[in-house]
């Protein structure tokens, strides 16, 4: 860590007035000089949505008098927060980007549908060190306290550990009590799915419409998974990557006759 | 392949009525029974956005009179429309979704932000064998004709041959007359970045606004990335994966005093 305070940038995808992203602010002003870019509303399962025909707002507010982070309320999605927040409004490139704390899990599969996660690997493809940090209690009632422990680890080691490149951490929390919580596991990305449900109605016009629910399905039995992980009482850390890249399946394409 | 037609998926991510998805509908016309749930608008840089918060519309229609598809628009994203077509219209688990062909590159990095892309994951999770199609042509006009050898070949290698475990095709064609494609190569993603660039406004409130812009950035010199395999005039085929976790990094990270 330099002897300068770190400059960090706070987003979310549960918009900047949810709760999840007020506690992680507080914590980040212990460790460096925040800088808020957030959606101006709710943005959960954007996944890595981008605006690209639509125009974006982003504009300075104060959230909560007297305390030193800056703000900025955006229109757009939790990518936009992060591609804006580099090109408008820092002044230099920031030592650590954290994106949270969501209001519920990220784990397995639900990495690909997060707009928490993925403003935290836009801030990766960027060359940023990113954490996104959610508590599994879907709450605006959830208690974030028992996290601030582990957040502040979390980060502090980030801070002064170099991120492997091309990764950043996907870190879940168990709604647990702190002294009900084990400790931190280091995890890959349980195998899991969405099993969905639609829920069909019809409109006062007589048009039929849809309300997408889901079930989340774990296929998978391994000890060394984030589901296992927060099952059994521990935060779970998934280092995550964007190079998409199925390398070991190359060699298979390969025998195809293309 | 069984003796029966295959089921067909067909979805994209520049809506129903786009010139691409018409192209790659005749194609998959010549190799099974094609169901189309494709969103009702273009949905460019959805990624893997999902709808939650909103109703979701999906009737049948008929874009085209005597073509032998049935077809379905859906109000949603590239993802929700793969989930609507396996939870609502099709009858059984379709035997490969096909995704575009999208007007524009999906190669390295534009993988996370394509809708295009993303519904091919879906198909994935699901357990379905799916392929991404995207040419180098952002024209309304884009000429699909030289990509449809190659299309042919995939899916029939596709559909012979069983697709590995967790894995889906992200296929990108460069812009090029059909003799001068120098064939296929199997890649991996390409590391590169956007470089953004904001466009600022006032609407006429007053109001300042920005548009989203950009450079592209490939930092790989690679030869075995798509990249490379497109500014070479070949078709790249890049296995991906939906697995994010950084398996290399869980040492490092082990490493760390948390």
């Amino acid at each position: 860590m330099t002897s300068k305070r770190p400059l960090i940038l706070v987003t979310n995808d549960d918009g900047i007035h949810a709760p999840g992203i007020r506690f992680l602010i507080k914590i980040m002003n212990t460790f460096g000089d925040v800088i808020v870019v957030a959606p101006d509303s709710p943005q959960s399962g954007m996944g890595h949505a981008i605006t690209i025909n639509d125009t974006l707002y982003c504009e300075a507010i104060q959230v909560i008098k007297d305390e030193p982070q800056k703000e900025y309320s955006c229109s757009g999605t939790p990518v936009d927060c992060v591609k804006i927040a580099i090109n408008k409004i820092l002044k230099r490139k920031p030592d650590l980007c954290v994106s949270g704390i969501n209001h519920g899990s990220n784990s397995s599969i639900n990495v690909i549908y997060s707009g928490t996660m993925s403003a935290a690997v836009e801030a990766g493809t960027q060359g940023i060190a990113a954490i996104g940090f959610s508590l599994l209690d879907y709450s605006i009632e959830a208690d974030f306290k028992p996290s601030e422990k582990f957040i502040k680890s979390i980060v502090s080691q980030c801070l002064s550990n170099k991120m492997p490149n091309g990764v950043v951490l996907n870190v879940n929390i168990p709604k647990l009590s702190e002294n009900k919580i084990k400790g931190i596991k280091i995890c890959r990305q349980a195998n899991g799915h969405w099993e969905e449900k639609f829920d069909k109605r019809t409109n006062p016009l007589g048009r039929d419409y849809y309300w997408l629910t889901g079930t989340f399905v774990n296929n998978d039995k391994g000890e060394d998974t984030d589901e296992w992980a927060l099952e059994n009482g521990y935060v779970s850390v998934t280092p995550t990557q964007y190079d998409l890249t199925a390398h070991h399946a190359i060699k298979d394409i390969n025998n195809w006759e293309l």
